[in-house]
């Protein structure tokens, strides 16, 4: 089979560097061209360091990049509803990471982002990046918007509940704690690190951009709404939701097993982990550094409706460059898995 | 000003160790025996090895104690109240920092500790330890029983609400996020190195046996109910509360700043911390280490009547040790503060 | 082709964990059987909660296992030696990660395990585990013996110099950081989180067993010595070695750089690294975690004959499972690098 | 007693928060102003955020200083040589936490800080400011240039050795590992978190300019030479020093207990540190984290002349604020530990 040449704009950032070792060493890509205007001609591992040796590769600029199969963009926000129109005449396919076309109401995107969405031709073209609840309408588009990390993590832990009605939509509270990597390569007097080792820092205590994904995908019969926590720790890769969901009716361990299996049991990169004993026995971030799986688990409280569900992904994988790469997979026809089945260390 | 003479029974622990280093430098204490039968004859600095050189004392025994002003009972829970008897022979005043005499409701204690309460006499006995809550009442007692880590700081981030009668009170989510001293320090494969270090846990995602202090503390007019949940990070010492509070008439910052003032502004081991710019904008755990004060913090949701509050403490100072010296401090007529002034560090 | 069948003896450890995952993503392996006595009819996922819906493979007994080709042993250091016949039974070709048959003399394997060598005729067959050192012998050989992971990063550090002659031999003074897998799965109270956790702690100052296989591999015409000291970091996976290497004659930067290229520039898994600028100037373990690269790198002190050697790798894959499986291929007469090119995570 | 009045020039960084800390808990000072240009008229709370209700003091202008009795200079390097003789005129007693006044070789100190110094006369009137080597002629001097933490630690650990002649000079090699609070506050891509957390960073794999300082003060009869090296480590506070020292002549353990017992059993800030068995065998920083303390401990090798030599400071306070404060006893007629007596936490 011919390969399919793939290039990336904007790949010298933490999802960028992610996205190329995924791709290098996925076995039906060519990858094409990496742009970086501040290190063009440099090698790509001067910003990934880790690639040293497995790649020639240099970063080369936007205005000189060929055309190719399928574009990954890997700007920061608001830059690609700019000049989408332009990647269109590079690729036929192409796979947005940022958050441009997300939101599909565009009052929900001019609150988040303090600017009005330059393109809303475009985003009607734009599936919402999550394979486990978009898979069908990805196998016929072209392109994919990639979906935050913590709307991830978050929608997928809760997502059965809410499909089937089961939830009591205005109690839900999701405390997110999220690694540093969350926050980009951008070094800050926050970031420093006699300032951030250590540190479990309620650095959005209330609401998060990605807060408006969960309930764009959650509202089915009526517009839900999510009381959200985000707290930084001292981690470098991962997210953990702790969500307590509250049920319109009573329901047991079974009835929670059951309903996660249905939804669940043939995704490929979704486990449902709850043990008895052991050490590990519900999702923890630290076993999926790498991983493209989205582990989730779940308590059930005897004394009142609330079920405390519990996921867990890597923000770099499940939760943009991998989750993008099982995007790609979809859109081009191939299996959803391939290039992403790495299963995570133990012990790290 | 003569010194009080003071005892601990059960000196090898992390909560022994914390109260040993704090009296030794205590100015009105003369600290005379700690107790360990499995170190008995041997240096305190062998089980705390940061007090090498700062004192000659070795472990004593049990059986071999005398009679002091203070005695403070850091015990395994349950062992407290079947021997309290005979401890209150050896000393007027005793501050037992184990969960035997902290839970009035008989039921409840049988509850979480697997066993009924032996000595439901004594139990009347004793104020519960936190000094914000019941200071006037241990002016006048000589038995207290220190309060709960993760209770002290939930209970004193929310107490001004619910005293106030502003809580709706069934909706509250506390989501605590621990470190590895609470669990003291007997080993097990859950605390081994490789597999707790970069861990974020979900220990106790559901309840926790200081989830009945809280409701003991905070039940005024009505018996009330929390939604708890303890997650552990990599992390030695410390405890953040993020606590999702939902009042009954909708509070703006003003109000919750009057609230918060109205009760804490004269405490000398509580701070609210709510910056609007700057890398320290609520409590943080990590700048309390070895420190007796409760940092909180708040959020005002403007979607809705939630207010996130966040509190933070040292789990063995202001959660357990320092505390219980506060308490030592009131009960013996001493200035509240005395040897407890230190006030963290920066950077750590 | 048809695959290769291999089973693991021992496979309930971190380096049994770490070999089960490398040989269940081996396109030419078919993993057939992993013993553990104590964990005899469990999941695999049990004792490795990354493989979780990797495999559905469980742990089976020593005494059941069946022939096939290739048998990885992972047991405890003195257990190999006394049942390899029974082994060369089961299969032709045997890879030992213990270290057995590591050391030729047997007077030092007497000094360094306590015990003699019961297997005396065995130790002649096997090589000696570095393929970078051994490839040609190995590829005639059907038993490997592989290497210590101090010993592993120490000594690919210092060969070229050594195998050169160019070394004033009894000065060179080998630093070696380490993180706390090294020390197997056993918990102890060194190994509590609270101990353990921002220790820098130094638990062999003078010497390790690893420095005996530094000594053999390194000694050409004289027997040499080194100075060795371990000191563990607050770290799970990696080995940084800061080696003090003193030349008979004076070399500058040129000459280290053309030298570690006629060792190593077509070597697949080791990487000069040395930058003039950046954050990564020098190897550092972090970004070696999962991968099968030994980095090193150099600084020339230009006030004596001083140079200054830094290696690098991950102590369960270059230094032990990763290693093992590359003397796989090898002797299996496969491409060397198959399996084993994941090339680390940035950032980690 | 009448308290002595003290300020800080330059009190941002994080020496000076240190130093502000111990000098507000210090019974015999009142802490009169602190400069920071940058932060003039904002509480002092803001740049150390731990300060917060410790007092209500705010950063003044250097501009606007007021005569004190002492003044502690904490700023940059290369600073405080050029305005010394304003400084002199605004406080009998000076302290300067920089490396200004530490070199007495102008040589040494134009090759280490690139620039001369600018008033070599000012320079002879300083005093090398650890105690344990120039405690009487502190006592009989107004000035003391505080010594580099790395400094501190290697020369406090090695100095028996080379005040008594027992050293083979030219072969000592001097590993140093340091946290990432000794490169100060100022944030870089190197440190930020998801970049330096997990490090084990060689940064200066072969000198330091605290070396010279190490050389000025343990040339005795002739002028000695050390094979240095840091590595920076995933910690905020403390150094380690690994120090293989080679002896003329063979000692063994007990002739070294002795050495240092002779010189250091009545030091109340030094503790020597090596036990038979337990977890804190040797020295180690954790355990020193806010204490004044050096701890030494020591390793001999069996077949060689070579000590392993272990020390520990925290870089913060032996290397830095806390040795300043002990300087500040000496030169004022205090006792020596006053306000120093913290010994640091366990678990932590």
């Amino acid at each position: 089979m011919e390969k399919i040449r793939a290039s990336i704009i904007g790949g010298s950032g933490y999802t960028g560097g992610e996205l190329i070792r995924l791709l290098l060493f996925h076995p039906n890509v060519e990858l094409c061209e990496i742009t970086s205007e501040s290190l063009v001609g440099k090698y790509i591992y001067k910003a990934h360091p880790n690639l040293r040796k497995s790649t020639n590769l240099k970063f080369s600029s936007l205005s000189e990049i060929e055309n190719c199969d399928v574009l990954f963009l890997c700007m920061p926000h608001g830059q690609s509803q700019k000049s989408i129109e332009t990647y269109k005449q590079k690729a036929g396919k192409i796979i947005d990471l940022a958050a441009d076309f997300r939101l599909k109401d565009l009052a929900e995107y001019e609150k988040w982002y303090g600017h009005s969405n330059s393109n809303p031709t475009a985003l009607s073209e734009f599936v919402y990046g999550i394979p486990e609840l978009h898979r069908d309408e990805m196998k016929s588009s072209d392109f994919v918007s990639s979906a935050g990390c913590n709307a991830t993590v978050s929608i997928l832990s809760m997502y059965p509940f809410y499909k089937e009605g089961l939830v009591d939509t205005e109690r839900t509270v999701i405390e997110v704690k999220v690694g540093t990597s969350e926050g980009g390569n951008k070094y800050s007097a926050s970031s420093h690190h006699p300032e951030r080792s250590g540190s479990l820092r309620s650095y959005m205590p209330l609401q998060h951009r990605h807060s408006a994904e969960i309930v764009q995908e959650l509202s089915f019969d009526e517009k839900i709404s999510v009381n959200f926590s985000a707290t930084s720790v001292d981690m470098v890769r991962g997210v953990l939701a702790t969500i307590h969901l509250f049920t319109n009716e009573k329901l047991n361990d079974k009835d929670v097993w059951k309903l996660y299996r249905k939804y669940y049991y043939d995704e490929p990169f979704i486990r449902i982990v709850k043990e008895r004993e052991g050490i590990y026995r519900y999702p923890e971030p630290k076993l999926l550094i790498g991983s493209n799986y989205c582990d989730v688990g779940f308590a059930v409280d005897d004394t009142s409706n609330r079920i405390v569900l519990i996921g867990a992904i890597d923000n770099l994988m499940k939760g943009a460059a991998g989750q993008a790469v099982q995007a790609f997979n979809i859109i081009n026809g191939l299996e959803e898995t391939t290039g992403l089945t790495f299963p995570g260390f133990h012990p790290i």
